[in-house]
């Protein structure tokens, strides 16, 4: 049954609006201090259909940075630049049932390599198989492949909050360089977290997310031109990383409560797609107790109840 | 793409016959010892075809027991006995990343409550949630719950089987005295474990898998009679599970490498469903190192690969 | 120095009065419903001196159960039983830095042996080693050695806090079995429990702790009669246990604090040993957060400034 | 008993000469590639009594990094500098368990502080609280430190062997970094690092070790000058840490086998304290598969055997 986008439309502001008081229940995150003056009541949507219609409601103009969301691309570059092959012999494929940013399965599991690219961990790695000479570069090709998929020039790198997470991110370092005494991460470590920030650091808005969302609910095609922009065997990778994966520790109950891929970041930022249909971008800086955007995983499953999205 | 179920019947044999070689670099298991006497090379298949069409190939007719592919059904009928609240307050909904009979987040992670009902810790909260004033009754329930949805009176308990497992189980001992600890099972141990050891010697055959997972695949309606035999509700949630978890510590990567949803068993059986479409029963006793039967991982493989049947 | 006994003797009741006041940070242990019915403000010791000069103070004729300070005991008898390489190739000799009923370890470390005899997984195995053709052969053995220890026929099995342990102890059980699945328990379970809670269960005084303590102090002679009644070896072996391992994951800060060897018990009761000079039995049910006696601990901490104690 | 020394000092060569033949089943560390260079089948040792005489034999005058020595001094001079509140803010009193660059504690127990100061970790962050302007006056105090307890100004820096440290040392960055997370380390990474890789390469001779060791056996008393050179409540302190955690986690066996405090180093050097009679410097840089020289170990294990020397 697809999507009565008509319908959906209409009613969007009222769900955002009763959505919106899930927000009190969530906190915004403050690990990375320029994160913690976002507004805790904001929630904004964006949808964008096949069919080049779109929709969204509430804060949907407000700007936010990536976070954890680019994980996902950044997988598809890698995998673009390196092949499956090279991509797999540095990071595994399963999910870990421990927090984000968890060192226990480096020390544990033999050989010590991150158990899938969407934990902090394994994001890193990736960060690293990025082709370019210089970190400027690497994070150059990562902005340009964001802005193409985005289709639109203004998704920019936000200086100060990258500068605060780089001031600050003392636990990715420590992953980082243990990665590195696993032999896990080749490169060096501080060029290549400068990556990993940056790319953090791309600063969107929820259109941006959908549109990048649409690009992957299309398996890679731009709807608008039907130009493959990605190839459809790594879409498929990164959608099931983003159902195994892509909301933290509570993934298995996403999985249910919602049923369709979805990556989150702790800017409270939602990418989400409804394979064959539809990209959905969402903003609410309130975090639950596992790191998600608390009212935005709640419009989700009213949205996936309402129109019956869920895979499964 | 509905998969050419004319061109997989013919087709059938060549690639059971072709995976078969893989079987080699598997290891039948002998932690139950009955279960160290299954032949290493056999391997089998069943498909069930929603049209009513089915197709097999190899050592389909051999008998094997469910083992841990019971714990979707055991699953299914304790929603239908207690409702959803009742289950989850027992069980959560995440992938572990810790083999299949860990302790360790049962010690490590408040409040101590199994990750999911797949592992072996969830299972056994699951099988005391079914309703039974005796351990027999609750068995009783659980076999005649199995032969409705395998549409046949066949399956049965292997008694040797299960003597071998009650009399070896002493992990699974250890995981239900500590749920007992930690106030998650309310049941007393021996009872529990007794219907959990008598689920998993339910005696099948190919054929009948392919059955229960054609209802799954049918969202709980029974394709020849129309007949509602499991609530939709109830069997999304069973494939979520079945993707986020049902191939132990693999399953991301299966995920990945053929995108439908499954449960393995460690005598070497394989559920597994492509929705709107098909059911599907394997057996290859020879597991892999994760525990799934290795030729049966590389047949699903190859003909997800061949239909495109991967969700993602 | 040797210690000034009668100094000693004429300051114990002042110092008991001080260090009484500690209990009310403390807790009761009430994981066995029997134990909880201890009072919290009690605080007693009894000191045992070579010479045979004796002193006491507060609550010291209220019976108390070993729980714990019976594993050096049960560890001095399997050593003699079985000797010092059947006992190590079953337990190791390492302090954990858990909890003391923790099985991480246990999973984690290879071969899955208990790393010292002083934790309950490395107890139960100790009490396994016991000689004796049945449970109450070994029990009976076990209490008459603490008897000949104690010098007293007094030391009897507490009926009611047996039963209650044995109803109760599902984590015990969990490891029991954890430990019989891992092929380092080679008797049943629940003969090797019975045998464990009994021991636990064993009723004494403060003087029968002192006496027992004495003998450690001794190098295994009783200082009456000049008789070895433990190997000067094994008492060595037991000493050390109790100086890396003997108040549980607080080993290390009583070392540094009191430095002497001691064990401690859940019921409150704390076996110490000054090398050469004294025993000393004392009991105060309320117990800090890492399970030892507060106002116990704080006792001995003053006695040890005091005298000079430490052996560091 | 006081050992009879100069019935040691002739027996000498011929248990050096015995135990040389441990070497072949140790290994020479070679996670510091300048480590790699040490000859495996080297051992030697020499003895300081507190009556003046002094006994050597084997390779006494081979030249050997502190390495993980040098923990025991800068805890003692980190306790001189900040007292001992302030050190014991910042880590723990207890063993582990784990080896010796684990991060699981870190992660796992709260508040995520080092376990003690002989672990890495817990090295680290005693480090950083060494009094000092910049990491070369802190290094230099160290130095001085040493070198003032060594009786001897050779004591000094080898540069390959710091710069190879530095240059490879990624997993006690992670360490450093995931404290710095925690907000257990307060100063820079890079420069608590800086000391601590200056500090495990400060270049000595077994006699050094036995003079230094002395010192601390003679509880913190030079015992030709009368001089208090360390108060002896911190010396104390010392001696009850290299007991419960001077060996990593193969402590509670030497407390058992050896019964006396020592401190291993992974160049292969031991130093080892008979209170009240003798420091031990030992060489030998073939190590058992817990890091500790195999043939040194076991040249303690006769000696103590020989003269009784076990505190136990």
């Amino acid at each position: 049954m697809p999507t009565d986008f008509r319908h959906l439309s209409e009613q969007l502001p009222d769900w955002v609006q009763a959505c919106r008081a899930y927000a009190a229940d969530g906190r915004v995150a403050t690990y990375i201090p320029e994160l913690a003056h976002a507004p805790q009541q904001a929630l904004g949507i964006a949808l964008h259909h096949k069919s080049g219609l779109t929709a969204s409601a509430g804060d949907c103009g407000m700007p936010f940075t990536l976070q954890s969301i680019s994980k996902v691309f950044t997988l598809l570059l890698a995998l673009i630049d390196r092949g499956e092959q090279a991509v797999f012999e540095k990071v595994g494929m399963e999910p870990t049932g421990d927090v984000f940013n968890s060192m226990l399965k480096l020390e544990l599991v033999q050989p010590g390599k991150p158990f899938n690219p969407l934990i902090n961990a394994g994001a890193i790695v990736i960060s690293s198989l990025i082709r370019g000479d210089t970190p400027e570069q690497k994070s150059g090709r990562i902005l340009s492949f964001i802005r193409e998929l985005a289709g639109d020039d203004r998704p920019s790198f936000n200086e100060s909050v990258y500068r605060s997470e780089a001031a600050t991110a003392n636990r990715n370092r420590s992953l980082a360089y243990f990665l590195k005494d696993n032999k896990v991460l080749d490169e060096d470590v501080e060029p290549t977290l400068d990556v990993y920030f940056k790319q953090c650091a791309i600063e969107v808005t929820c259109a941006h997310i959908a549109r990048m969302g649409l690009v992957l609910a299309n398996d890679g095609v731009d709807p608008s031109t039907g130009r493959e922009l990605l190839p459809k065997r790594y879409v498929r990778i990164a959608k099931s990383f983003m159902v195994t994966c892509g909301m933290y520790n509570a993934s298995g109950e996403f999985a249910i409560q919602v049923g369709i891929p979805a990556k989150s970041g702790v800017a409270g930022g939602i990418l989400a797609v409804v394979p064959g249909e539809l990209g959905i971008g969402i903003i609410g800086p309130a975090l639950n107790d596992k790191g998600n955007s608390t009212a935005g995983v709640h419009l989700l499953k009213r949205l996936s109840e309402q129109y019956d999205w869920s895979m499964f």
